[in-house]
């Protein structure tokens, strides 16, 4: 019996797939940049199911690639090869702790089911991104997924109280723990969280809860540039004593072709201002949310720190306001193509970063734009280029090359990151070695001793 | 040339000693629990001396135990035999940035300079705990260090953004970046904090600095049990919209050894009460904090959840009520010897663990009582055994071993931790290879990998 025929034979007729029509939607990426091919797809439904297969993969040297949603964006989760290991079908809510502020998933479960779960409980898990709807706490985890409320909250490394996951050896190792508080020795599940599946497949996560903001309120503001949105992050920061959920930055040009292409939203100022800033505060009591919104942000505009501002007086103007920053994406690809870059820098050398990368990038490559928008609360910023007018030429992606090559330096003296928050999959992994060889080095250390057989998720972060 | 040698020239005359007056106070700990030796004593004075004479000590493979302030409790920088390494000369502040609320200190500072430096900038660097004007940056993040701040800010590895260390073989690591996202392969600083020492030497951080509250409260609850101070911490939590701080629990038992030892102290309140708990909330503006805690505590008193309660009225009196839980641990050394358990358990199930183990506890040993104090609000208790009647035989921590047994036996029935603060050290890693082998065959691979030579504290966690 081969390898495949064992692993099709332990997880029954129902536990995986070679139907084409199944598969492969799986063996690419949502955006369409990485094209797979997997000889098995694998849909375990429990945790018992993944250590089966997972040892023999390991006994026969195998190679898998763990996918949860599949809305990854840099390729850390289409197969060139391996077999292809869906957590979907194990997607139940174990457990929940009220008085412990605490939620057990497995892998598969998605995002938005969570935060059902959490507010029925009249809990709050913060994690909030766009694709919450297919997005799974698995890839969450292992990509330590970042978001809006990042701010306040944490990225997803500070959400997890335990994990449990299948090692390289199909081993199950159990960190299931609900605790705030734990000095045993390494804290394993640190190299499972973001280590985009390359140490074992998690299985399953206890999270924390928070409780429910009894009142969010969210403003759009006019800003006159970048430094002032640092300056205003500071403000709020301290004005609302730690409830500042969000300060999104949103430049002139994201917020027309928004206004152009998404259905339903409009421009909130009579007059075009050059930068927006959208901020949330999450207030303990109704009542006080608008309250300290508009204390705040009555001194920053004494303080000259804004140009105006709204405040949003309903629910539905308030999803309205985050309407005109949440499909900026979506707007930039009904222009056309632009080359991506989320990068983070220390939110005081922020808008020092951003004038001089727009300037040379713009001086590089004439007839681009700088699209440079996200969540500067958290110094990350995705720096986009693209063409001023609509559409792209077929060379779009190798002109902007050097560009890019420009903005990572740039990166690199400011003391920035080259991947805030999407990961390094195999986009992004010449650039890591180029520029962290001795990281580099120490990761792979550290997947040797794990995964001696180099069976998990082999040609990530830092694979050949 | 001796390798000893090679590190005295190194290091040069003010880089090391062999003065038993200057030596031996470090070869023990404040505790007086552990009783150590070394061959030299050196004290470098730079990431780059560390560097050097780490490279010497791999190369003839000589250990090396790193010490800070010398204020642990579990016997992780004593040394038996090892070269001890003090960063105590290694303590200026690098550089602090007011706008990425960062600060860079190296490992040698003291925790208070790091408060006080971060106060003078108008910001709050939230980590407290009762050594923090001996304590060293680096010791507290070499053992993950807790305190009375964890629940709203998080341990000291939530307040860490980068690290720069020496690796086992000498060679600078430099993670020392202020950024609040960077998804770049394995977060490696994760390895380091916690380690006890055992993966290279801290020499310098990044660290994450908050807007410092406008205004704090702080308040003594008299309650009826445990089960209360949890439901409490549920009712503040919500009520104050995360600007909760600190919620301590205190046992009468406790309360009446501290005013008995503690000169300046007396109880609060005109009746005895079976248990208290004390409150910290920081509010963002002056006037708010008092008010936020007497709405809070006013519905609390209304739903049942405490007995009684004196909100401070001044910054002396809010002291005072700090001054009820911050001496117990000396109030108890003053009554006599007591066998300490720092556990931690979800907040949910510390009730039931708190009432099993103590009558557990009195039932096995008759004449002890179960002084059970601490952050509840994390989970966390530290679940002390003590004669009633003050003094203690010789034979105490000998006659309580199996009711530490029964303690951890508890913990672990509960899903709980054996060390929740504190760290394993050499205290606690016979517990730990017995309760965890998995966690700690993981630990060990991790070990090899990154110190294949075994020099960096090597009897520490799961040493032989």
């Amino acid at each position: 019996m081969t390898a495949i025929d064992r692993i099709k034979s332990v997880l029954g007729p129902k536990g995986w797939s070679e139907d084409p029509a199944e598969v492969s939607p799986l063996t690419s990426d949502w955006r369409g940049r990485y094209q797979g091919e997997t000889p098995l797809l694998v849909k375990p439904a429990s945790t018992e199911e993944v250590s089966k297969l997972v040892a023999i993969c390991h006994e026969v040297g195998i190679a898998i690639t763990p996918q949860g949603g599949n809305t990854g964006l840099v390729g850390g989760g289409t197969p060139q090869g391996e077999i292809l290991l869906t957590t979907r079908r194990m997607n139940q809510v174990r457990d929940i702790d009220i008085g412990n502020d605490s939620l057990t998933v497995e892998a598969g479960c998605v995002l938005e089911t969570i935060q059902h779960t959490a507010a029925e409980a009249s809990r709050l898990f913060p994690l909030s991104l766009g694709s919450q709807g297919t997005a799974t706490i698995g890839g969450l985890i292992s990509t330590n997924a970042g978001g809006v409320h990042v701010l306040r909250y944490g990225m997803m490394r500070d959400l997890v109280l335990g994990l449990e996951a299948v090692l390289p050896d199909g081993r199950i190792w159990n960190g299931l723990r609900g605790l705030r508080k734990d000095n045993t020795g390494y804290d394993l599940k640190q190299m499972l969280i973001g280590a985009e599946g390359t140490l074992g497949v998690i299985t399953a996560a206890t999270l924390k809860l928070f409780p429910k903001p009894g009142e969010i309120s969210v403003a759009f503001t006019a800003i006159d540039s970048p430094a002032a949105a640092v300056a205003l992050l500071g403000h709020m920061k301290t004005a609302t004593g730690g409830a500042l959920s969000a300060l999104e930055l949103v430049p002139r040009n994201a917020l027309e072709l928004v206004v152009q292409h998404i259905p339903g939203t409009r421009d909130p100022f009579a007059e075009p201002h050059p930068w927006y800033a959208l901020l949330e505060v999450g207030a303990a009591r109704p009542g006080e949310g608008r309250e300290m919104m508009e204390a705040a942000l009555g001194e920053a505009f004494e303080a000259g720190l804004i140009r105006d501002a709204v405040i949003a007086e309903s629910e539905q103007q308030a999803r309205d306001f985050w309407n005109l920053r949440e499909p900026i994406a979506e707007a930039e690809k009904a222009h056309g193509r632009a080359a991506k870059h989320d990068v983070s820098i220390p939110v005081s050398k922020m808008p020092a970063f951003m004038a001089e990368a727009t300037e040379a990038a713009e001086r590089m490559l004439p007839g681009v734009m700088i699209i440079a928008f996200g969540h500067v609360g958290d110094g990350n910023v995705h720096f986009n280029v693209a063409r001023t007018e609509p559409g792209a030429g077929l060379d779009f992606a190798k002109s902007t090359e050097p560009v890019t090559a420009m903005i990572y330096d740039k990166v690199a003296k400011y003391g920035g990151s080259i991947s805030a928050e999407h990961g390094i999959g195999i986009m992004k992994r010449t650039e890591l070695a180029e520029k962290r060889p001795l990281d580099v080095e120490l990761m792979k250390a550290i997947k040797t001793a794990l995964d001696p057989r180099g069976i998990m998720n082999p040609r990530m972060i830092f694979g050949s």
